[in-house]
């Protein structure tokens, strides 16, 4: 194994050590470890210029801290928000893991063992030190942006204090580009760029009948059942053919140009190789629609669980008292959050069966979705960048999932998020074993240098 | 107080031995105590003239045991099955028994207080009781039928070693009548005759899509969704209008007489007592249909319960890998167990959603519904033994429940069920403070005398 020389010891050492710390946002026995991250990279970025304090939502207390950090740029420069987040996902299973999860290990295939290697630590630490590089080369000549950087400790468990905080301190965060390295690249690690991302909507839907669960036999056929009423109200949401049946949910949404169409059909996979990665016929969704089209520009209303009733072993002849389950949406480009929700309840409360007392609960987690012009200046400088690092240019990525923050801080800051990172499936992220190749680090390390540069000059 | 004057000690010392044999039959631990109890009933039935012998089905071993007993009878008279069951539900939640659940307490309110004082410890052994006095009053004189009992001990668990036995032993089970002792009286005591009982059979379904569950946003309009899959599957086995949608699932049903019909309805609860019972509107199975009809004379395809996904706090985006759900259904007479699960299975396959492999399992408890002519002799025996006891005479009754073992001795014994049993609501059978009135105990006692006395005479 070769050791780039981008990746210097002093780099090696720094990256060592913020993955050494057990940021586990989630766990509420690791605060201790996320404030002593924070302050370690409130120190890091010092050197650099940067002034930091550490934020906590007025309501959040006893929640790891944001770190917001700015570095004033030429007078007259665009100002630039970094995003990221020092939280990672819990380690478990432990026995899984080849290497201790918080125990750095560079192998001989070139990557780097740790949890928060990749997601998110890894991403947005290498494109800061490319930042560093950039601001290195440009001292005392030449105009560099007014940076801003938001790095939050609750990324893996709902962003909830940033999402809190963000709308009461829009003119802190104001800013023209924000850059986000949370994102992955295109197989064979060719540049992309995320275009565009659904928006989110989380709830619970529970159905009530009988005060207790009753004999199946002595009172079926009298009693209303729950679980049957649930699977009626559930299968009522979709069309035969698989599109939403709910009235006034898909009313405004926007249809993509045929250039978003195209680059996005053009870097899609095939069926076959869903089918291989999934275990099944990639048939969700609408039919007669591509699968791009049914998983980038078109909303979802997906069931995440249905519990009621008995489940183990043998039978139970019990008509359940109630019904839950848990759903989420993902939203397109013209369908706002609220809207959304409100035709889903109305439609439920509709389509409720006869006997039975339908609740809506626990709705969390709202985010629009959006789609970036693919003509603005900042797509025409970041393709020209990462033309530049590979010739194979970018692929561009409208993702099916949701980075809800990424909503937030948009709307908060007023700035054009530019969506770029390095991340691969073996990566593993979220899993045991997780790595970051040193390959990676580079090329995210190159990016936060150059886009620098260009949104600069 | 007054103890009824035939309610006698010796009486009231053997039921209560009887009562403290914790023979909870579904427990491996309380296999001792099922022993014991079976080898005590032995005993108790040799002064009577029965010859004993504790039975096995030869796959069951190390189950409870079945006592079968034989008393012979005058040359030419009838041959009569009695059939109860010495085992017990679990006494748990312990903590909600006034007095300890296997200590028989006689309260002032003229109750034992007792797991299996009632259910059904208590009406069998009432119920024989009256036998003893019958065979008492003729010995030497008068001819007396032959006598055959069945008392098992996994009644509460499945009854599965009776019902692995049986068709292995008809010769030994032949008989023109059986006797029940195991189910309810109407309200205030009055009597009751089952006159049938519907069939039962459960099994459970089983969805699978992706090999692993997925990320709902990642591949949201892409992967198949069992959990709605599932829901659309379980929707389309009923109309909007609640009839059951299975293709030839209700073909040969035979409707009941006028005659059944009037007496049922007679005997009905109101809707507004079922609303009170339930706690919610009886709205259950078909519209336009009577509760009688619907509980009494129509089936059922029941959800006992659907597992799939997440359904613990907050929110997880995920799209499951798959889905399970139990199924039960309730059948009338002129429906074949075999028959309608082959119709419910042909139209599981056919609507299993595009992507998704169907899985058909765990199929158990088969047993047909039945209903006896209300005109039959047996009927009007137990019609005029019963205006004897109570001017008011008794209501027939079509329970939508099963008792599947009495499906299994009617086919192996070729006899005429009799069900006529004392319980009340109040005896909160399955429950803490289980109990057996004394008036119940002795209206058991009388039923049991008297009805042999009619059979023979």
């Amino acid at each position: 194994m070769t050791i780039p020389s981008a990746f210097t010891e002093k780099i090696r050492n720094d990256y060592f050590e913020l993955l050494k710390f057990e940021t586990v946002g989630a766990d509420p026995m690791k605060l201790r470890d996320c404030l002593d991250c924070a302050m370690w990279i409130k120190q890091w970025l010092a050197p650099m210029g940067f002034t930091s304090e550490l934020m906590q939502a007025p309501d959040r207390l006893g929640t790891p801290p944001i770190v917001f950090a700015t570095r004033p740029g030429t007078p007259g420069a665009l100002t630039i928000l970094f995003y990221g987040h020092y939280d990672v996902q819990p380690a478990d299973p432990l026995d899984q893991w080849q290497t201790p999860p918080f125990e750095p290990t560079l192998k001989a295939d070139g990557r780097v063992y740790c949890r928060g290697s990749q997601d998110d630590k890894g991403q947005w630490f290498s494109c800061l030190c490319g930042v560093r590089k950039f601001l290195a080369k440009r001292a005392g000549a030449g105009s560099v942006p007014t940076l801003k950087i938001v790095l939050e400790g609750q990324e893996e468990s709902g962003s909830g204090a940033l999402a809190a905080l963000a709308p009461t301190i829009r003119g802190k965060l104001r800013a023209d580009v924000m850059l986000v390295s949370d994102t992955g690249a295109a197989a064979d690690l060719r540049p992309a760029i995320v275009a565009g991302l659904r928006g989110v909507s989380h709830f619970t839907v529970r159905l009530e009948a009988a005060d207790h669960d009753l004999h199946s036999g002595e009172f079926g056929g009298i009693a209303p059942n729950p679980a049957q009423g649930m699977a009626e109200l559930l299968a009522s949401l979709h069309n035969p053919n698989g599109s939403i049946a709910v009235k006034g949910f898909c009313d405004g949404i926007e249809e993509p140009t045929e250039e978003e169409r195209n680059a996005a059909e053009s870097a899609a996979m095939s069926d076959a190789r869903y089918e291989e990665e999934i275990g099944c016929p990639p048939v969700g969704g609408e039919e007669g629609l591509t699968i791009t089209e049914r998983n980038s520009f078109r909303p979802t209303i997906e069931i995440n669980g249905i519990h009621t009733g008995y489940g183990g072993p043998g039978s139970k002849t019990v008509i359940p008292a109630n019904a839950l389950a848990k759903l989420s949406m993902r939203l397109v480009p013209g369908q706002h959050p609220d809207t959304a929700m409100a035709c889903v309840a109305r439609h439920l409360e509709r389509h409720t069966p006869r006997g039975m007392k339908l609740f809506i609960e626990d709705l969390s987690g709202e985010a629009a979705g959006f789609r970036l012009p693919l003509a603005s200046p900042v797509f025409r400088l970041a393709t020209y960048v990462l033309e530049d690092m590979d010739p194979r240019g970018p692929v561009f990525q409208w993702d099916g999932a949701s980075i809800p923050v990424v909503s937030v801080l948009k709307e908060a800051s007023g700035a054009t998020p530019l969506l770029v990172g390095w991340g691969q499936p073996q990566d593993r992220i979220h899993s045991p074993n997780e790595s970051y190749g040193l390959d990676q680090f580079v090329k995210s390390m190159t990016w936060g240098e150059k886009i620098l540069g260009a949104l600069c000059d």
